[in-house]
């Protein structure tokens, strides 16, 4: 069992507000809504994004380099990191 | 009738394949799927999210700076344009 | 003479205090100052030059967009704002 | 003596480079440059920016929770690194 799990429920919970915002700019582009409160409510999505995104990061940090199994595991867990890190900072 | 309804079909299809993505995610965390591969599908969807903010921006861009009805019309679609985007590039 | 002189000065005091910061930063490399000390200063230029970026994006608009000369110039300045946008938006 | 020593002189010289960009977008000002040369030239700033952030959160993974003196150092130094990554990921 993964490391996710303890607080997966949480995660879940923060993904389903999500994808109700989803579902939130779906209607508006079917009502035709103003573009500019499209943009107002992608721009909400992607902080709800990045607020998951952070705990994540936070969860992998502390699951697969803080309380790795042991030294090889620690520096996978690291590299790991680094490497997907690198794909969110550009 | 907004001007979004040209392409809204096009942009309506990105959003649904945005929830699919979303979804999956989900279906990952109660998968207790690895934190590293959730990640990689979370960067997947800020990209797909990325994609969709650029078009709605070129349409309101076209719609309510270009090709605006009056001078009064375009300063306004301009101001609210560079609004929305100081919430983008931060 | 090109529109953005009038605001040039102001742009250019902007980054010169950018300009400072990058210095203290390589001040605190050379120091072997702590690296989340550099961390933040790193943050702190991204933020000042964002802050720049937002300045010449609606410049930008403004010159080559809402008070073009004609319809084509207008056309060509806000097809040329959505490409530079995307490099933005990532 | 910091862990950052050993790899100062090769982010210094990446510093440097970035002073040296920041001097060339200081001059396209005075010159009066067009704002859409201008847009590209801090966009390759922010590209070699976040370059340099990538190298300095490597760094800290490595010396500060990776190859931390012991569990509570390593605790701190990964408590540290997300709350700067916070301020990076928004």
């Amino acid at each position: 069992m993964s490391h996710l799990s303890r607080d997966n429920s949480k995660l879940i919970s923060r993904l389903r507000r999500i994808k109700g915002q989803v579902e939130g700019v779906e209607r508006a582009l079917e009502a035709d809504a103003d573009c500019a409160e499209v943009l107002r409510q992608i721009a909400s999505i992607r902080g709800a994004m990045t607020g998951l995104t952070n705990e994540v990061f936070e969860e992998h940090l502390r699951s697969h380099v803080v309380d790795a199994a042991d030294d090889t595991a620690r520096e996978q867990g690291a590299e790991e990191m680094i490497q997907i890190l690198k794909s969110y900072l550009k």
